[in-house]
């Protein structure tokens, strides 16, 4: 039904794996590196130049490394000079510019918008419609909800910017904006619709403009589902630790390294 | 000008009505119904395929029926197995998932993101960038505006989800944000930036960060507007009270369904 | 690497100047005018025709001026009836609407929603995803950050819309809302998040919902920055006054015209 190879344009210098399917109208550029049994949807432009590409007649390409087993869904947009671990998937319409590092099992949202010189670490989610500002840093196991918003200039406009951090295992809620520069810990929870302004230490929950720490997060109760967090004992789809327990997992030796790698 | 027939893609079992317009660089899938007097506009891709269809070499398309008269700008992406009514329209680049029904004569604004298994009522005006939740659901007559979200997980992350419901000819205002299975009435208003944490009651003038009734959306004043709610009796553009009111057209039997029917 | 010539459509009534490059999948329809030196990059639409064209026969696509020197990128819709000046840069998935008027040397970011009848000064700069609501208008050197939005019906919805204004040297930080016709004087910095619901004077730091002015811009003190405010003095990266200072930029002749002109 997809993957007629209708218009489609793959450079001679793109090195695509074995068992990758390529959608109606994608566009792969040179130096495009895509690892086996990957699915990238129709109208996707993987391997887009950098600005300098406009106007540097010896331009050439940075490698852009997608790792096996990704779907990339349609009209997705990807800058060379990218490098995104295994099993990434992504919704529709995602912009990733130049210079960021994904790290394996993570997911981008629909529309989503990363500026560039961001790092993510593993199994993150970014839900639809984020915006991750020039060096953002998001943890493992981060996810961020609708229009979270990491931001970087803290007197814009300049050309001093220093973007946020989550910390691993943190939830950034719906509408939630991250000052510049502001560091959030580990296995927080950020409330819808706060502002982020100073550090927020580990285990927070957070809330409001600004956000005010009200309490940790392991004394929070939800109607009816008791203490939620930290989540990774009651939510496992697609996490590392699916089927045989996040304590079991912390154990194995091959996922002793630190989150934070 | 445009409909040219350049690089169009429709499936032989998509079932295209009379007088249908198709634009360049369109895809049509599988099991697509259009209506008669439709105009799809360029890089439209009707009847995405489902997630599973990745993976299972035995899928089959479900259905996508789009009635008569639509408009769907250019770039929107609707997957299969979806039910829309009469009359629809869309903005550029919506995105509509699989098992959302959408009465007659809705439209749906530039980059709005229905995440599938959403019911939308009839008349409803989403304006650009509103996201819609799983499971959320909208009675008839509803607007909502831009970057206005209802959200579904009320710790996240989780599997046990519940959209937002809002009440028919409830107005949402932009960036509004609707907690996780939170009721909205009939006939409020949601002012902008507002944050919805518990159950609105018809007729409210809600507003706040959490959201607060203000008053009685009767008694509410705009200077130079007297008292502008319900709307009903001073807009009309495109509902089906045009040029007959709204008083007679509620008297007429034709439209005694119920509004949420 | 790009500009290979596939699937491009430009009408025989469109002008593209000369050294004007265009990207594969582009569309370019009647009555567009390009100047030279430009570069629209791949899947851009530019002459969108307005809604009439659906439903009237003798339809004639009013002009689209771009000045020379633009950069356009992929994925962008510009419908006619717009009037853009020189060195007009775009991100990717740009929406600008009919009757907008953009001055020379702007930047609408990725994902902007323009929604028409929009009138932009000179050196503007919109970040990602900022909407500008029907009748917006912004002075010059006006930047907008993500999510940054200019709502018009204050009683919505009705057909009686007023655009929000903002003044010149403004900032306007990320998730703000500025309420139907409010001005927001020169100089002025909104803070994330805030809601603009009365008029705010030239030189203010406004801030919250509903947004407060807290002090004077100039005495505005940033941790490690000083006093960053007017930040003309302190940044300069694609402004005439680049390399000469502002004030010396200034008192030259050439720029003597009022900043709204």
């Amino acid at each position: 039904m997809k993957f007629n190879g209708r218009n489609v344009f793959v450079s001679a210098s793109a090195r695509i794996g074995e068992n990758v399917r390529i959608g109606d109208n994608a566009t792969i550029y040179d130096n495009v590196e895509i690892g086996d049994d990957s699915v990238i949807c129709n109208d996707c432009v993987l391997g887009e130049p950098l600005n300098v590409y406009y106007s540097d007649s010896a331009y050439r390409n940075p490698p852009l490394v997608i790792g096996p087993n990704a779907l990339i869904r349609s009209h997705s947009i990807i800058y060379a000079g990218c490098r995104i671990g295994d099993g990434f998937q992504t919704g529709h319409r995602v912009t990733i510019r130049e210079n960021t590092e994904i790290g394996e099992h993570c997911s981008v949202g629909t529309l989503s918008d990363i500026q560039g010189d961001v790092i993510i670490g593993r199994y993150c989610r970014l839900h639809s419609n984020v915006h991750l500002s020039k060096t953002s840093s998001l943890g493992d196991f981060v996810f961020m909800y609708p229009f979270s918003v990491l931001t970087n200039d803290s007197a814009p406009p300049s050309a001093d910017v220093k973007g946020g951090s989550i910390g691993s295992y943190t939830q950034v809620g719906v509408h939630a904006v991250v000052l510049p520069g502001i560091q959030v810990g580990e296995n927080c929870l950020i409330g819808a619709n706060s502002v982020v302004t100073k550090k927020v230490d580990d285990y927070s929950l957070a809330i409001g403009d600004p956000a005010k720490v009200v309490m940790d997060i392991r004394k929070y109760v939800v109607m009816g589902k008791g203490h939620p967090y930290p989540w990774m004992y009651r939510f496992d789809r697609g996490m590392p630790w699916q089927e045989i327990g996040f304590d079991n997992w912390m154990q194995q030796e091959s996922h002793k390294k630190p989150a934070w790698s």
